[in-house]
């Protein structure tokens, strides 16, 4: 094997790593199901006993007036609505199985639904942290800085709504200028924080800027995939129903995720938990269906379980696992898109943060997931965003992204002519189908040291976490921002100018 | 949750540490196949062409006997033997799908094949490491050490021969010092070393004086499992057909693997890979049901491979996970029990380490392995024995474990009456399901820490690593050496003194 192999699947680019050149990844296995056909029935038929005699509470009215009009049963003094099972599979079977998320470069869209995989970076925690400066409240600079460094990492699809809070930014314009910088430093797609009407309607603006789309255009071409919250057990909040609402009218994409955390938000057991997710996920596409026919809507999961001694959450546990696969089972059962997670409860970049992680990652993938959120960078229960676990993560999705190329089996690779040319207790280095293969043939990591002892402790016995600080400061290094037209760039600022002078989100 | 649950399903036993009790793991969900049917007849009918028209060089000239004598065509000279593919398929088919392995202590028994998942501890590394005395040649009180906490470790089935090389006692009866502490500090299956006839006939020697068994008995309840390698490409060197022929003779358990690295010892295409791994693993298997009809034979896979910049072996990689999978559909194919491995590139217990370790340990348990070898303890490409990495591995395969447990699906875990308990946006920490159930409800680590980030930083702020460390320590502190018959115990030191001072191997 030569020293200076150039491998033509990877680049170099401009990251200063070598990595996978951006893919769109198509699962192409066949789905690890953990549930009979009788078990997803089951679960689906009490979900809908749910629905039709526990209902929803609905704490804004007028999703409750819209669902009212749909034929959902509503007691306005309660909020509760109650959804007749017919109505509830004939608007979900309104929503496509299978779409394009838009970037504002093209080369840039992914789909989601069908056999496709996309990474999305974590998004929404309160912390950052790396090696150098340990964990703690980030700021601006910090936040843009992880935008640099997903931008970077050609195996990350989506940005996930910022990584952390810029914690000296004020709160009620702070999505603001995450949305400026995302545009601004990406040219990936991003998502938005969808808390409430306002900032859905400013990202749906910036959006529409960025790409210079007409509203119809946006819908035709949805460019916003918004994460939306049940308040579980089997309640919707206000901030969630207005981003739902302002979102499926836009015809962008909502991802409707109960956050069912077995033992607290949800039954101590799976079966239960599951059944209340499956009925809380299709209550809410179950509106965005009634807000706008046909809009984009996902199947979220991110069932979990306390743990049993501190009643705390865990994350990456085998119940997590089971529970993903059984979600990508209930998902497909709609026929809609499955978002799932991974996740770890961990506090630091070690081999607990590891194994959670490839537990949720290895069974998201196997069971089907279509994105796959907080893919890279979650730690510490999603309290924080680590800059070192973002690398790590980057080399575990490539690694997937490569398990899922399926062999290929044609007479060239079954290779009996090369086995005969290196003959019994010989070797294929000198071979010439190896020769003219091995350049391409597996997969090269960037983080992996995978020289032996003695080199690697001679050139200073750095284990993963202080490799991957090494290589997030190489990309940061290396970034090269995104061109932007300076008149989008321009109206944009101007934008947010005016939002934070009083007006109001358009 | 109260902060002083009893789990019934764990244990603190006499180990000093509450884990998973002991556990026939049986693997309920459907085999993840990364191959089609038709893919996996043409790497069948690749490696029938190999074992007809090219051949395996057997250098053990009583090998090629056998085979020539049960139709095999051998040409002495050259050393070569072809089978014809009918006789290869009858002969595989006399091995038996499925058996039990024995052990001193009935209780520890495991099943092989089926449904059936065991896991085993690293053996053969020449190094050993932990955190306290680094990376070093060990010593037979390490290797003692080591076995000890393999005994103290209820999730693992199999004692793995030896984790590493006890490097002051003399080369030629260091196996006598090993079996003989096998037997005394666990009660568990062991491996033996089946290099050479004289270490396979001591091992049947000293487990029939363990057992207290005749021939004919251990025989028919065999309780040695030896791994024989092919020396890949096409060959089978003469300390391996020893140790074949001596184990197969007796009714034990083999375990034919060939090491074929992608790139090296066969092709860099892993079609090719894999119809050679299929010849050289079926030729081995051929003989030991030539040597015995009947015999335990088990599919052993071990494909990965080379680094691609500097040509050494590389583990836990992207194609070693479909070759696992892919693996495991050609051994059921033949009917025979599958063995795969947990392995790693990494020089020490980090991130590396882990997800390497967690890709192969995922696609071997979704790829349908009967028995994993190396499961707990591999580190630098097997190399080194670590005493930190036995205890996250260990870790790792109590999550599996749990994550095999079929989720159970009825109206009592349908939970509908504890949901409406609960009510919209209540919580379950209270209702009286949760309450009955919480204590086993959901699997408990032992290594991992789910404490928040100021708890944990309070605590010192050790990361998995230094955990694991306090754990075997831990662990070897409330050893307890299980119980052996004086007479047996003195029947085995005389075994090993009389062929210290130069009797035959019986």
């Amino acid at each position: 094997m030569g020293r200076r192999s150039r491998d033509t699947r990877s680049n170099r680019g401009g990251s200063g790593i070598r990595q996978l050149p951006w893919r769109d990844i198509v699962n192409e296995y066949p789905r690890l199901e953990v549930l009979s056909a009788d078990q997803v029935e089951a679960i689906h038929l009490a979900s809908m006993d749910l629905l039709e005699n526990q209902g929803m509470r609905v704490l804004h009215e007028g999703a409750r007036s819209l669902l009212a009009k749909a034929g959902a049963s509503v007691n306005n003094d309660s909020q509760m609505v109650r959804f007749d099972r017919a109505m509830v599979l004939e608007q979900v079977a309104r929503a496509p199985a299978e779409f394009t998320l838009h970037a504002r470069n093209p080369a840039r869209n992914f789909r989601v639904g069908g056999k496709h995989l996309a990474f999305t970076s974590v998004g929404g925690p309160a912390y950052c942290s790396d090696l150098d400066r340990g964990r703690r409240r980030g700021r601006f600079e910090d936040a843009c800085d992880y935008l640099r460094l997903v931008q970077s990492l050609d195996i990350i699809h989506q940005e996930g709504g910022g990584a952390f809070e810029p914690i000296e930014l004020p709160a009620e314009t702070r999505h603001l200028d995450l949305y400026l910088s995302q545009i601004r430093l990406l040219d990936k797609n991003w998502q938005p924080v969808a808390l409430g009407g306002e900032r859905a309607r400013d990202a749906i603006a910036m959006a529409r800027i960025a790409l210079g789309w007409s509203e119809d255009e946006l819908a035709e071409k949805p460019a916003l995939f918004a994460i939306i919250n049940t308040n579980s057990p089997l309640q919707l909040d206000i901030p969630m129903a207005e981003g739902l609402i302002e979102m499926a009218s836009a015809g962008q994409a909502v991802c409707v995720t109960p956050f069912t955390l077995a033992g607290a938000m949800a039954p101590v057991t799976l079966a239960g938990t599951l059944a209340q997710q499956n009925a809380e996920a299709l209550a809410g596409i179950t509106l965005t269906q009634v807000v706008r026919p046909g809009a984009p809507a996902i199947y979220g999961a991110f069932t979990s379980n306390v743990d049993m001694r501190s009643g705390s959450p865990a994350f990456g546990t085998p119940e997590y696992a089971k529970a993903a696969q059984a979600s990508g089972q209930l998902a497909r059962r709609y026929g809609l898109p499955f978002r799932s997670s991974s996740v770890t409860s961990s506090n630091v970049v070690d081999a607990q943060s590891t194994y959670e992680s490839a537990m949720s990652l290895w069974a998201a993938i196997t069971g089907g997931a279509n994105i796959i959120v907080h893919a890279a960078g979650w730690l510490e229960g999603g309290l924080t965003a680590s800059f070192e676990k973002l690398v790590v993560d980057a080399e575990m999705l490539q690694m997937m992204a490569e398990y899922l190329r399926p062999i290929e089996v044609t007479p060239e690779t079954l290779a009996l002519d090369a086995i005969a040319e290196a003959g019994p207790g010989g070797h294929f280095f000198g071979v010439q189908h190896t020769m003219s293969r091995y350049q391409t043939a597996f997969y090269q990591p960037f983080l992996s040291d995978r020289r032996n002892f003695e080199s690697w402790q001679e050139a200073g016995a750095e284990d993963a976490q202080h490799r991957a600080n090494r290589i997030w400061k190489s990309l940061l290094e290396n970034y090269q921002q995104p061109t932007l037209d300076p008149a989008i760039d321009e109206a944009l600022a101007d934008y947010v100018a005016r939002r934070k002078a009083g007006s109001p989100a358009q």
